[in-house]
Order: structure tokens, then sequence, then C-alpha cells
């Protein structure tokens, strides 16, 4: 088995764009493989989530093979809702760790923000289970994590606060990173009284409709870059009457399982954490599920500022999905774009000593779960 | 690297179906594991193109666990137009091959006949590049194979007849199929004459809109079953005005190296052949980048009934996509349980004393291609 590194990172800013998706998978690849000294590159896997309904074009893989010059090199999509850049990611990690391949392009994108939003929402509605009863009565994304965060604050006794100190936190990390989606100041005053999307979750607290891509050149022969050290992949069901407890995602905690068990690590051994907050409910639950802290006590955890850089585990310091923004596909990489950011020395907000790093990504409300362990050059 | 064989096949009826796409999808697959013994399965890969445009339907990797009671599995969709199912299937081969996984469950489907026509026509132009001047032009696939066909015939002396051969011959094999879409006695003074698509293709020189499913199990651990032997990919462009020489399909033919040396073979090894006859152009010149005949003389080797049972090699014997039927995501995995039927001695149109057997399914207009070569249990 190799040793699998990133030995290049690439993202466009997130937010609203005038380019294509196809011009936004192609910069944030060429940075990636410039970044990574231009390798011969063996075959390109992308992650995109609604490139069909949304922006009417598949077949991704192939045209950024034409569009870079690779000759013939094999290609493909592969989609898990908003787990589909991490699906991507760990597509190459598994193939080049296998050695099928030396180096694969990794990039994730999506194109949302040039379609009326009600559009949007029924693209987003693709991740439910259509057949069941829920989605045909109108559930939505921000309707299935209004529920979680009303049975969470019930369960264990947090508040709208506890959610609105996420948002913030986010905020925050976002105005030090030049490539998020929003960059301007706010308070939790600010944030408590903002509109409300679905009762508890008003608008802070919903991750954002966004353009975006970013890529990472991902090779099993290089000494040099951050090494991937664990993946981890669990599925769950996607419809919510089949949830034994809301309050949890079982697919992130077997997801975590599987990736500490392979690097023969534990919560404590992480030392910078991107997770998938496309809701600030999400956040808490994924500290619990990923084994930082407590079942329940997420929401104190982040009260009592543990999850903020100078804290026990930083999470989410490139701004999280709620500010950094959330083009689908491209999340799953740019998550990991930040954690190899981090373990460089040079992400924005960066974690002094940072060692090993989390990137974990959502698919659906809890359909696919992907976490990913990475480890400093020489450490 | 370990032995990998299709242990389990199963398939839905092509056609008009009144079942869902993840109905159809878990008909199929139930099939394929009763099928390989209900072994335990450590992952599912799904092949699947339009399911969000058309079904309104994604995560079906996640949608399958549980509706199959898999537990927390990895699962997750992949998307090469035409050509998902194959990639699909290539997954798991690489996957098994390297042991990360036992025993993989590929399946692929599409449901496209409860969608207007003009709706299913705008979802497969999909899988052009479109930002290209052609697409926005209202270049369509079978524009696009017609212009081929012209182009074919000018430079070879081709002529519709042997188009219409195509066409024959596979219909004949599909009324010997129990799951193909078009069952109904054929002429060729039919096909002749049928209703103008884009001239030269006649409606049954185009293949139809399809519902349907097809599923197999992969396996690394068993000493049965029929042996994968090669998986070849490549890309090409997916922009007319980018190809070389419209006459040719470069990613089938680099495909088919890759397949040929990974299993130390020629095209005189293989004894059964299923190819992707999105068109019966499109079988002609997929007959010559296979290397089975020299470029420009497949439409002879078609009139001398070389691809006919009984002929040099047998070429679609389940009726081709032409008249099995083409549900998008499920072909490439149906053109593998074909040729794994053959191999076991149980297809209908069975080749008599076949050992090795080839897939090739393809993306786009020639955007991927994908060649794998199986050999039957002992052999």
């Amino acid at each position: 088995m190799s040793r699998v590194a990133v030995t290049g990172v690439g993202m466009t800013r997130f937010g609203k764009s005038n380019d294509s998706l196809k011009t936004l998978l192609l910069k944030a690849s060429r940075q990636a493989l410039i970044d990574a000294g231009r390798p011969k590159v063996d075959a390109i896997i992308v992650g995109n989530f609604m490139g069909g309904p949304l922006a009417q074009q598949e077949i991704l893989g192939s045209i950024l093979v034409t569009e870079l010059g690779l000759g013939h090199i094999p290609s493909m999509k592969t989609e898990g809702a908003c787990a589909s850049g991490g699906i991507a990611f760990r597509q190459a990690y598994q193939l080049l760790k296998a050695g099928a391949y030396k180096t694969v392009l990794v990039v994730g994108g999506e194109k949302m923000t040039h379609i009326q939003t009600n559009h949007v929402i029924s693209a987003v509605n693709h991740a439910m289970d259509n057949s069941s009863m829920e989605s045909k009565t109108g559930l939505t994304f921000p309707g299935y994590f209004g529920v979680v965060a009303n049975r969470y604050m019930y369960e264990y006794g947090a508040t709208k606060s506890h959610l609105a100190m996420v948002a913030f936190k986010n905020r925050n990390y976002a105005r030090q990173n030049p490539l998020s989606q929003f960059q301007a100041a706010t308070s939790l005053e600010e944030i408590l009284s903002a509109r409300m999307i679905t009762d508890p979750l008003g608008l802070f607290d919903c991750s954002p409709i966004s353009d975006g891509a970013a890529a990472v050149v991902v090779q099993n022969v290089a000494r040099e870059g951050v090494e991937v050290i664990a993946s981890g992949q669990a599925s769950g069901t996607p419809i919510m009457q089949e949830v034994d407890d809301l309050t949890r995602i079982p697919a992130t905690e077997e997801a975590a399982k599987q990736a500490y068990s392979q690097a023969a690590m534990e919560p404590n051994d992480v030392d910078v954490l991107e997770l998938h907050d496309c809701f600030s409910m999400t956040e808490i639950i994924a500290i619990e599920e990923l084994g930082f802290f407590e079942r329940g006590t997420g929401f104190e955890a982040v009260e009592k500022g543990l999850t903020n850089h100078g804290g026990d585990i930083p999470v989410n310091t490139s701004g999280g999905l709620l500010s950094k923004g959330h083009p689908i596909g491209a999340t799953g990489i740019a998550q990991i774009v930040q954690i190899v950011e981090q373990l460089r020395g040079t992400a924005p907000n960066q974690v002094e000593h940072a060692r090993v790093g989390m990137a974990q990504n959502l698919g659906g409300t809890g359909a696919y779960s992907l976490v990913h362990l990475f480890k400093k050059e020489g450490a």
C-alpha cells in the first residue's frame, strides 16, 4: 500500500460568480495542478450534485480532460448529494492507495446562484427519498434540520443562542478567508434577530446558495505533501421517519470510527477540524458524532469556546459552509483544501502547531458521511 | 491482486415500466443478490445519468443501502452519461482488485418514459459540452451520429442498407431475449422505409427511450463466477468541432488497447461481444475501433454476416441498445449481464463454446469509453 498525499490545492472564491460550472472547475483545477508542480495526471474525478438540473451539464470529467489537454485519461463524476466532493476524494485515495494510478486530480464544484431559488430548492430536494411521504408533503432541508434543532433543544436544554454562537464563530473565521462568500462583520444580536427560515433556524443558521469550485491533486509517488492517513465512509437512511433519534447522525459516527481505527488515533489526536455545518445545528451534532464531545454536550462546548481557535478543537477555521459558502459539489474538497493549508501552516486562521487534521463531509440529511484524516508533512 | 469475478446478475425487462427508478434498481439488485447466493455486501455503486432531471432522485446509493437493509455500508453514484453503468462497474473492479472490499453490488438504471420526449432530449443533451457553439445551435445525439453516418458512407462507400443490416440483426436477437424492449419481427424493407430521424438514420437506426435496471454482484473472494480479466477506460472530446475524424471514436480504441494489454489478448481471442450501438452507425465504428475489423471495412463485415451468430464475432446477442432498449444508466451493466450469461452458457442467443467475452460502453458522442473482458469459469 502506497503513501498517499495531497500535493496541490486550488479553489475559486465562493459566492455569486459569473463563471459557468465548467469555468469554475477549470480555474480550481489549474490552480491545483500548478500548486502541485504540474505533474502528469492519470485520472480525473469530479464531485458534483446538480450539474444536470441547474447547469444542464454532465460529463464533467471528459470536459475537463479535454480542456486541460490531458489526452485520453479516464475520468468520471461521483454523486452523493452534498457529499459528492468527499466521495470523489475517497475514490482517488482508495485507487492511489492500491496503486491503480499515480496522480489523480479531484475537483468539485457547483453552479447555483443563476437559477430561481425555488428551482434550487427543488433540485436540492433530490437528496431526499422522493418516494417517502415526508418528501411528498413538502419537507425541505431547513425544515428537517429545524425539527432536529427543536428536538435537540428539548432533549438537552440548548437554546437558540447556542446555534447563534456557531454561526457567529464561523462568520468571524470567514472574515479572514479571502475566498469566503460572507465577509461582513456580524453580532450575536444580529444573528438572533435575523429573518426566521424554519423555527428555530434563522437566516444565519442556514448555509447559503453558492457558486464555486475546489480541487486537489492527490499522488502516491511524492515524498512531500500532506499525507492522507485514513478514509471512512458510511451510509444512513435518507427518510426522516426511519431515524431512531433525530439528534443523531449515525453515518458520521460510523465513518469517524472507521477513520480513527485506520489511523490508530482518537479525537484527542486531531488538531484542526473542518466539518459539515450545512446548518448551525449540524455542527453541534457533528462534534458529538465525531467523538470530540459527549452526546448532548456539544452546545456547552460551543458556549465554552472549546471549538474556537485556541480551544480544544478549532472547528471550521475556513468559515464553514455557513459563511465560506456551500457550492455543493465543491464543499467536500474545499474542506480538504483548508485542512491541507492548515497542515502546511498557510491557512486563514492558522492553528499553531497543527499536525493532524480532519475533514467531515455530509450528504443529504444523513444519507452519506465521509471522514478523512490528514498528517502534516514530516509529522 | 485478487481474482475478481461476477457471481450474480439481475435485470428488469427494458421498455416502458410503471415502476419508479428506485423500484427498478431494487428489483435488479435483489435478483443479483439472490443469484449470487446472498453474500454480505461491503459497498454499493450505482450507475445513473438523469436521476436528477427526469426522476427528481439522487442519493440512489444510500436509498438502496437503506432499502436492502445493509446497515451503514458505503455507497455512491457514478456518472459518465451513457457510460455511467460501465464506470460504476470499473470502480467496483478496481477496488476489489485492490482488496478494498470483498463484495460490491453494482447496479445501473434509468427512468425515462414517463417524461415528455422533448424533456428527455434536453436531459440527454447534458452529455454534450453546453458551452460549445454546436450545442447552442441545437445539435442532438441523432443529429451528431447522422453526420457521422453521412461522413462514413462518403468515405468508405457504405449505404443505408448496411445500417439497416445492423438494426435487423439486433432486432432478431432481441426477439429471443425475454427482457428486451422490442420483440416484434421486422424486415430490412420495413427498416429502410421507416420514418427518418436524422438523415440517413431512420427510426430503427436509433436506440429508444427506455426504463430499466441491471445489476451484478462482483466479488474477490469467490472461486466460482465469471472472471473479470481486464478493464480499460478512456476519455475523448465531447465537442464535434474538435474531432479530427468523424468516422472514429478514439476513446474506444484506447480503452480496448488497455484491455487487450492487461489480458494479454487480441481481438481473435474474444468469442462474444456486447457493444454500444446507440445508433446502428455506432456499432459499425465500434467493431473497427475494438480491432475486430480494419478501419472502413466494418460495414462489409456486417454485410458478410461476420457479426452474426456463427460469424467471426457475434455482436450484441442481447438485442443491443437498438432493440433490447437503452435505459441509460443500466446499459453498461446490462451488457455485462449478457456477457456473463453467455459465459455461463445460459444466454439468449447462446454462442456455443464461448470462453471470452467483451463489453464496450460509450458515454456521450465519444466522451467516455469502457472496455471490459471476461473469462468463463474454469477456462
